[in-house]
């Protein structure tokens, strides 16, 4: 049996978690409709996820920016992105809205039933760079049962730097090689190895919206890959 | 109706959601009878935690010991202890697993329905000086169902410090007033109340033991008084 001296099972949660692109599509759809300004919005979600969130971490990382939440990072690029779109007028209490769009992500079919059924054997807690509020948010509105929500803001540190993932083992009071990462994305998966966490691998293909295909051929380091939470809670005995 | 502008209740655990001291007590009698050693139990879990946890807090709080988690805190004085209550001999594991026994403590009857009710309407939160490990494992055992469990060790300071309520609330994603604590004890309440949050008494008159009458008079300060959670419930609308 994969994971038998696992004891807490730790999630990556945008894209792994929730489907990030068709909710927040939706949120910029409507408000776009609400104005009568059309446009790629498509475009605009995936240059504020993919330039705006992944790009801000990465410079928080390189050191570049200071730390600062994700809440944060998406408020910057929305910020830039508003003007460019025609929506430029946005007034402050929407421009707030939308930014939390990203608390309102819907779960993938799976999720809510495969995490109830993990958490009767293991610990269960997001290891993500999300905020912690943006992940209680979304937890307490898409009925997540998380045992526990850690975020960037309290491991200190954004995935993929090592700190984050060993802080976040030491938090829920276990050794990095008790607890095993689960995420759709090989990278995230390899830094949790390095670290000394295990890894299991949910492909979600997806993620990325019609036209773009993730990478999902599993690494043969990964300790399990599964097609949904469903069957990694059958591979993993829970 | 009380806590209008409340968006999330925020909890001292030892003594207003859990029965710290006849938890604690029956897991010392049952390792002290294993060992075929009699005393006064009692004053041993008194000892634990009024001199070891809560002077080992304050000790923190002033800067005479660095910052350490309310496990590193508990087995600190368990070391003290069992030497001089003739269970010295105790091996390590049976040591280390006696040190859990504050993972392990049992709810007040009323705390899980209630924290139902709550969660209705409220986000619901452990403000603990318990580190989250511990949180998590007793939330798990008990039931509790918490929709975020924040301790010392990501508060990055022990209550009453101002800090420990500000950044509680901050990292919810809420303005202090918009957040309250719930607890059995003033102290912890005037604190928080000094450091922006609302204030919710529940006193707890068995908390200390059979021999121990605490401080039951509520202070008009606060915004609530309850007399368990569900009345707390009703009272906050949920």
């Amino acid at each position: 049996m994969a994971g038998e001296q696992v004891r807490a099972l730790v999630f990556d949660v945008f894209g792994t978690v929730v489907d990030w692109r068709s909710s927040v599509l939706r949120e910029v759809e409507a408000a776009a409709a609400r104005h009568g300004v059309t446009g790629d919005w498509g475009a605009f979600v995936d240059a504020w996820r993919y330039e705006g969130y992944l790009g801000g971490i990465a410079k928080v990382n390189r050191g570049e920016w200071p730390f600062m939440t994700t809440d944060e990072i998406h408020r910057r690029k929305l910020e830039e992105l508003l003007p460019a779109y025609g929506l430029g007028h946005l007034p402050e209490a929407e421009r707030a809205d939308l930014n939390r769009a990203w608390h309102r992500l819907d779960p993938w079919p799976d999720s809510v039933p495969g995490l109830w059924r993990l958490k009767q054997r293991f610990v269960i807690s997001t290891l993500s760079n999300g905020n912690v509020a943006l992940l209680v948010a979304m937890a307490k509105r898409a009925g997540l049962p998380w045992d526990c929500v850690l975020g960037a803001d309290v491991l200190g540190a954004f995935k993929p730097k090592p700190e984050a993932y060993r802080r976040g083992a030491e938090l829920l009071g276990f050794a990095p090689g008790e607890v095993m990462l689960v995420a759709a994305h090989k990278q995230d998966l390899q830094a949790a190895m390095a670290a000394g966490l295990q890894a299991a691998f949910v492909p979600r293909p997806r993620e990325a919206g019609p036209n773009v295909q993730p990478d999902l051929e599993p690494d043969p380091a990964f300790a399990v890959t599964a097609r949904d939470f469903l069957e990694l809670a059958a591979k993993l005995g829970a």
